[in-house]
């Protein structure tokens, strides 16, 4: 077993994060040789050797000693350039950046195929829950019918504050971001994209299908209201952002992210806080869970970590699913049962959906709300005016009495 | 990728389930070519096409075309003969017989190592919980600080039965039977010892070190009485059987499997029936909990399938751990806090036990309790004398307030 000589590229709470848990872990085999940060004059705590620091990406790229690039760094154009680069090099690279993978998943893909290099990401899925490498490995797909779970830590721990401790929104939002599990601007995380990008590296390894992020239902928190709140409760349920790819015939499957209603019969109901939970299940095996930290800088540089021990032995994604036969296509053509809740000035926009039935009608001077059957496929052409301060949209599953 | 050509030792309910799955999964490339059976005579479903059956072993282990076996007998004997051939013919195994894995796993891996065989068994673990591949490829030793679970899921079905549903022990013992989760002679599940087992196996995965099951200290639910069960219930505890591996310090470990009060913040609390839960716990990533069917003929028959699958791909475990420099010994020289329940004539044996401090005391004309300190050794030396059926002896987590 050789050593790994690591770049590392970011330096930030991961990238510390890694820098700390690799000088801890003794059989790893594993070193950091140079770190390339944006700004060399940044204060950084004193465990970090100066000299190992650079700001010009060459450094790395270029060091022929160097056989493993670790990419922590925030910017997804920046993270592409460096990894496509390094993989155009053959060199293997461990990425922990769900935009940029979720976005150029077919391209690097190729590049490792043509250049022999190898990029490992299980970092990029569910923080510390080793997800992706057993969608990869251990679940085949002829008997996989659907993966959902919490897989944003930081939009999750919001609504645990909310539902679970009574406090609002905003002050929810205020204290994820004091104790570092939102970042300064959480649109990515509240608006579903962050769960949105996971799914998409989820679905490439659960069902070997590539889905682009533009073309999938995307729905957040942000606008939800005590409104939406107090019916939760009334009904003894929590609303929760799930994201999920779910198999709805032999040959199609389908896919969205969107907040819904969860009753306390249901594994992820009780996935609160900061933690990520996800559901897989199968035609034989039932139903699995696995549960885990999903946000903080230790869980996912202890993901990363994994992935280096993982480079140790030269283990690489192979896609296999890509390659069978009869793999399912992806369809919008479904019909889901959604709740939406409006103000009187977006009546209009409601009242233009294409439902194929309406369940209830709830009227109020202050707000009101349908409960109504629609194609998913009307959700993706609506959904620019969906976003209105005034609308909240939540999904409810069909069937509430399943365990999922 | 070639056709994987089976051949098949056992049609039991595992076996049968394997056989229906095979037939389902269009993507695996594998087939049953051969099913060896103990009795040509035995009924078998319409669905099993009768020209692949024979008695005779060396049907399968000599026919050059099978690259494949698989082994799923209830005799361990049997099946460690035909195990230990089929690897001294370098031919790959799949098997789900934790007892003869547990017992032989030092010359299974010197087999596998000698002839270029690979034995994989992820079914033996915790049926439907790919444990022992995630362990393997996932968690690094250094960071690896604990594995603790319900990994039976027959005694658990028992266990909730009586706590869930004010059963009485015999009656849920006899409907675990029933449905197919206890075999006609429980005594394998509910004394622990298939715990132990897979407590074996999954410590040579987590830590890199094989302990003979003699070593371990293993007690079981069957003097469980309607005392013991009042008790928990008062202090708003399940009592469940719990096995465990647990890094003491830097260099040693221990390891034992024992009924235990858990707290409803545990997350095994809420593993309940026939599922099994198991709870990874590392310096970094903090705990994960993965949680599945543990009992059953399918849920086993499709994690045989998912070890088929990973052999279409070469996959071997390669016990990298047992290779590490430092790892961590095995210790009996800890000390645990137990309660000890007996009736009056058991007395002596309990006031024999080298307690190091008592800290809770009840008598009463028709039983007893203690609750106290004990080295884990002490147990060890008196494990028959603790077998008498007026004791039942349960394991206090030092730390009721974690969440484990």
């Amino acid at each position: 077993m050789s050593t790994i000589k690591i770049g590392l590229f970011g330096l930030g709470t991961v990238g510390l994060g890694i820098y700390s848990i690799i000088g801890k872990a003794r059989n790893t085999h594993a070193e950091i040789s140079r770190i390339c940060v944006r700004s060399l004059d940044k204060p950084r705590p004193a465990e970090v050797r100066s000299e190992l620091l650079t700001d010009r990406p060459a450094d790395i790229l270029d060091d022929p000693e160097i056989n493993l690039i670790i990419e922590v760094i925030d910017n997804a154009d920046a993270a592409y350039r460096i990894v496509s680069e390094a993989l155009r090099r053959g060199i293997a690279v461990v990425s922990g950046n769900k935009a940029m993978i979720a976005r150029h998943l077919p391209e690097l893909i190729e590049l490792q195929r043509t250049h022999g290099g190898a990029l490992l990401y299980d970092a990029s899925s569910c923080g510390s829950i080793p997800v992706i490498r057993n969608l990869e490995e251990y679940y085949d797909n002829d008997l996989l019918l659907e993966v959902k779970g919490i897989l944003n830590g930081s939009s999750n721990f919001i609504l645990s504050r909310v539902f679970d401790h009574g406090e609002d929104y905003a002050r929810a939002l205020r204290e994820a971001q004091e104790l570092g599990f939102a970042e300064a601007d959480p649109s990515f995380d509240i608006e579903g994209y962050d769960s949105l990008f996971k799914l998409v590296i989820i679905t490439v390894h659960a069902l070997g299908v590539y889905v682009s992020p533009d073309d999938v239902f995307t729905y957040g928190i942000t606008t939800i209201s005590s409104d939406d709140i107090r019916l939760a409760r009334e009904k003894d349920m929590k609303i929760k952002l799930v994201a999920q790819v779910v198999k709805v015939a032999d040959e199609s499957f389908t896919m969205f992210v969107m907040p819904e209603f969860v009753a306390p019969s249901k594994y992820i109901y009780s996935v609160d806080n900061e933690y990520n939970g996800v559901v897989i299940r199968g035609e034989c095996y039932d139903r699995q869970f696995m549960f885990g930290k999903g946000a903080g800088g230790f869980p996912t540089a202890s993901s990363i970590l994994s992935d280096v021990t993982a480079r140790l032995h030269n283990y690489r994604y192979e896609y296999k699913k890509m390659g069978y036969l009869g793999r399912p296509a992806y369809t919008t053509d479904v019909e889901l049962r959604v709740y939406i809740r409006f103000t009187p000035a977006d009546t209009a926009t409601v009242e233009a959906l294409p439902f194929t039935r309406v369940r209830e009608r709830y009227t109020s001077d202050t707000h009101s709300y349908v409960i109504a059957d629609i194609p998913l496929r009307a959700l993706i052409e609506a959904r620019e005016q969906l976003r209105a301060p005034g609308i909240f949209l939540c999904n409810i599953p069909r069937f509430f009495l399943d365990r999922d």
